[in-house]
């Protein structure tokens, strides 16, 4: 056993898989982001997660003790993403006041995430005739969890923040098999039905009342190479999908095209070009 | 921090997205569902769930205390699943009544219950050429999980049971990625292999001896809407599936049509009109 | 209740779905299972799995503290594989050998195991404009998660170990939606993105350079039945995918035919039959 | 086996030692009772216990809300003591809105209850020369835990709940070894010294300014038996301690006497008749 | 650290210090010991210990469950005492069948177990005028703990199991101060009252109907050593103590003497030789 | 309600029970205390506590990591116990490179820790005849438990960390009832036999080979105030304990006496005045 501990721990091997963490780092953690999503959730829908015995005379305490607590876990968390790829020792100080300023932005933004989350949830209710009511939708609907787990990454990105933004929709992603590029912009009234293996890649913009089924892809075609060989990064590459379109499940959309509004995308399409406003597009034989 | 919590706190602000609990009512519980598929797989399926030292002398002792177990805990759930939407305080005690009833007709009806996932278990085997036993099967496949999950909320929702029975099949479809709506009726010998991404919808009807793979969609095509443009509820809009259908992965089959008893339905092909039986329906170039 | 703890005790109703553990055996565990894959992963990417703390001065310990315990923790776990589907009382103790020198060749393997897995990360590093560095592909992506319990696993199945490899696969497949064979033959540098619904079968064959989207399937087309009517096992029945073939999103390759080297696979095509080298199959009026 | 339960579960041998729950009975907790001591010491001394976080501007978010959790805590437990003695079915709905109304006035009487535990706080540490800080007497001296556990237990004994006040000290006595019964009386500004083996019975009437040292007794001497030969009930058979008495180490104080006030006890002597005022009983040879 | 490390990992220095486990051998546990009490506890005052919602109609399996697992944990934990301080590996085998044989031996006395411990009980009842009922003395008297630890340690030390006694009524001593001997021979309706600091001796004798307090010392005197200086084991050291005998407070008993029949000893006495039937001992100046 | 929490939350109301963390500040955690113990009772004794699968082949890597780990958080609770007091915000960076340094230094003498731990285990076994083996003693004895946590919070006392000393040793307290002040200086081979009520002041000097028994105590006779009334700290109070002395159960020692050398004090004594050295002092009529 000596031998293979000792080969396990040459610096040769481990220049690649190693992470050395700084002094005072601490890791970003998924427990703790779990916890951030969890604060956010029981804050924006008080009863259906966190402590469900809360009552209209209590609401205050509970939603001052989540926003606390929130406020805190947070700053940790974007504190240790800054640190992650970090390189110099000397700025420790400086992004940590940093993280304590974008918590508290986080926080402040809350009234208005309530708000954009309220209109995801009309629009799960009015485009699923399953649907039973508001309540279900929010207590058990994937699309809610996924939808409001990429909300919170995408205000989180938009301030600068590394790392955390991708891990809070990787969360997502495990859960619910949808996966939201933190990067994309997405209209209100968004919903998305089942949507297991649902991608949105990092540069799509989508419109408002935009619908989408299980297994679309909206993704990238092919990718420029750089001198060295690398991809180039932050390339436009995934679809803009205007507002009202509707996609049906497993259709596949890729490179930085455009479906104009109030389309409809067909079951199991592959669509590599761009589509006209009104347009329907489906597989041979099929119809809508 | 105190402005935010009070805009947070306010009755305007929480008019959509509050739950207030009534008094006395205890909220549906994503754990003790887990308990209630948990007791129930270790009564159909012994010694592989559950404990797994029983052996034949005390297994009646350990299903004696299960079967007691989940009677309780699903009382206490099917209760809470009635409160959940309901608005009127008297009915209280009529409720618990009702939900003692329903779980003493559950449990009746597990030897049943086994009984047809037997078939399941035995679907899959055949159908599988790496399925090394039943044993197996039962241990490990996905599919047994989610089927399972659907069979008991299918039997809950037939007694009228709210809310429940749709978490029930939501927890299997975040651990396999296979979302079955408890409404469906689904006919014995049914399997679904590797599963991530299959969709079948509320009001599916599915013959015996049917088999689907990974990514196939059983949908609704377009729905109607009211007056006030909400969506018309409980209206037959997804596909039924005659006996010994075979449909291969990634195919969409939309709105109430009928594929017709022994056809196969090749991988992505977006079907949105009846197939006759015994028909193959394939991509262009495609063959099975 | 009685009569119904009765039905379900009777061993008529027991036979199929019941599992009479032997005397002394210790029944496969997912929780163990899991701490498997953990310590390996902290074995193989100190610091970003397991213990966070580690630094180069103490590393070793670490590792040396990690490699007992996994040896100690997967040797009991060959040993509960090969005794679920064992019917002989007489071959516990060689059993019991064989796992311990099993478990010691899994270990003295991981030097190696490092090796390749390093080269996956490599691959999904060049081959995604998302991602940002080694880091974060090593931390949060859902396929390094996917490939790294495949390879494991596949490194058990060749042992001859049963059962445990399928546990190790499927633990990943619930976690990110990917379901990889243990069986399946996956040379170096291959990646696959998002990766949501994708199906990789018992016997493909897989080159280096590999790239591969979510949804696609790898799987089988038909398969023999015996003169009983049972599927003929360990038949070769999934296809053959040569170096540097990429197969977008979706796509469907269905039973033991070859995907020639440098092909491209276009999204939400069904292939069925060979593929000459450098081609590229497309939906009609797709391009790539 | 079989014999062996079968005799385990006959009703004669069951007669003394089986509890029987009524319906809709839940049973008093001990880990619901640590919660209400946990979120009473959290009101009490902020800071200290509950979440150490807190800070003057978000203060009373956490009050508020351990205060919410207390009430429905304490009267659920409330409510489980008087349903365990209790053997009417009638009164379930009358006991119910008693025990709403007990947690409404303990939860009332909170800010007198810390009034009265800053008085113990500070005779433990006006009487300890190794005490460095109140806050090292309020974060680690069990004698304040053990009084605070008392004191909570006294108010709910007062109000005529049944068992939990016992539940409550007990819990104390197994952590510091201090055995206070619920019904003792005890003034102000008391102090224990150490504290493990004391132990303070029923009736006891204890002065203020009073400091006991650990393996104190005052107990009874003997006591009465009815005409069944069962002991009398409610008798006043414990030492009545005047204001500013001190008891030093393993002192044993019995029956129904007084020490007088300013007396002081000295170590392992046991006292069985009235003490006047300003006494100092020691063993022969002592001085103290 | 290195230095330290090998310094601490030196032979020499870890002789004294360190347990080498033999292969196969598993610990004993603290954890399995706890559960072995809570199961004992929960067959012996059902309703009380373990599940409280059993009622009579389903106790049985209850029971049945309980019987089967403590079977399984006591084996284990017997075994693995036995292993603790043994030398031999041949031996394995034949202690694993005697281990099993005297699990089921102590599983066969429980009812005889439980009728010892309702004697306690009642002892405990009929001489503490604070006991309110039966159920309140089994549900939270910490001498029905220490009591029941000891009937239990004692069962198992009399069939010559070694260390696991010890470590039962260690978990008792540190529960409730109260430090039986499992050596020691107690006789029936044997009752303790408050019990911190209590300790009886490896070789006391106590008869029927004995009533002892808090800080009773049944100890040793003083005791020879053999030509090498070692502690001469097995002598006997420890009191007698007769019928009805009452021991008060603080008292200690040392050394192999009798305390005769219906005698009374007073708190805080030290007594060191024999004291006649029906005798009253008192410091001077007390009257009991 | 709302009125209670305004009250609790008033500034006047909060003042002496208020703990007011400073930003950055960590409060000295039980929890982690536990882990500063067990990974020393690890490291010191290892096998027996700690992980039991370790061999001499592998020895290194665990007490490598258990000293890495401990380190770590020692370090940080002694930075916690420096900040508790603290009033300064400048000293930060000062008091946690201190807290570093004290760490290392405590981790540099484990050494010279076990040597005298292993001193105490010998006077355990040569003092009890009911002692089977060295390892019994190390495994299940409270007194090894108590005197270890002693000799830790001792060496910590000694660097002048302040309460996180107290604490550990208040572990000890609650778990043995053993209460040694970490301020008492203690000689090699020291033990304790049953132990519950031992009680040693905070300027107790005991010499080597003492053995005392349970209910012991070593205390303060009375103290002086200063000016104000307080106590004046850090007066030389308690007893001085020369080499060999043996005291039995329930004795007392009050006051800055000294027992001399080769003494014995005899059961529930209480003694106040110095004892020269060879002296047996018990209670009237008893011998020992």
């Amino acid at each position: 056993m000596l031998s293979v501990v000792s080969r396990l721990s040459e610096y040769d091997s481990l220049r690649k898989v190693y992470h050395q963490k700084r002094d005072g780092e601490s890791f970003p953690s998924s427990e703790a982001l779990h916890e951030v999503v969890n604060l956010t959730r029981s804050i924006i829908f008080p009863g259906y997660y966190g402590d469900s015995s809360v009552d209209l005379s209590t609401l205050q305490y509970y939603i001052g003790v989540s926003v606390d607590k929130l406020t805190n876990v947070l700053q940790e968390q974007i504190l240790s993403g800054f640190l992650f790829g970090s390189s110099s020792e000397t700025e420790y100080e400086q992004l940590k006041l940093k993280s304590k300023e974008l918590a508290n932005r986080f926080v402040a933004n809350l009234p208005s995430l309530r708000d954009t989350l309220v209109c995801d949830v009309e629009a799960a209710y009015y485009g699923d005739p399953a649907a039973k009511s508001f309540s279900e939708i929010i207590f058990c609907y994937p699309a809610v969890k996924a939808i409001s787990n990429y909300r919170i990454a995408h205000e989180l990105l938009t301030y600068g923040v590394p790392l955390i933004p991708r891990m809070i929709t990787e969360m997502a992603h495990s859960e619910t098999g949808i996966d939201i590029h933190p990067g994309a912009t997405i209209g209100k009234y968004f919903t998305i039905d089942h949507g297991t293996g649902v991608v949105i890649g990092e540069t799509c913009i989508i419109g408002e009342h935009v619908k989408i089924y299980q297994g679309v892809t909206l993704g990238a075609k092919s990718f420029q190479l750089d001198e060295q060989g690398n991809p180039v990064k932050n390339i436009e590459r995934h679809p803009i999908i205007e507002d009202n379109v509707i996609i049906y499940a497993n259709a596949t959309i890729l490179g930085r095209i455009t479906i104009g509004r109030d389309s409809v995308i067909g079951g199991n399409v592959c669509v590599t070009s761009d589509v006209s406003p009104c347009t329907k597009i489906v597989q041979p034989h099929s119809n809508l």
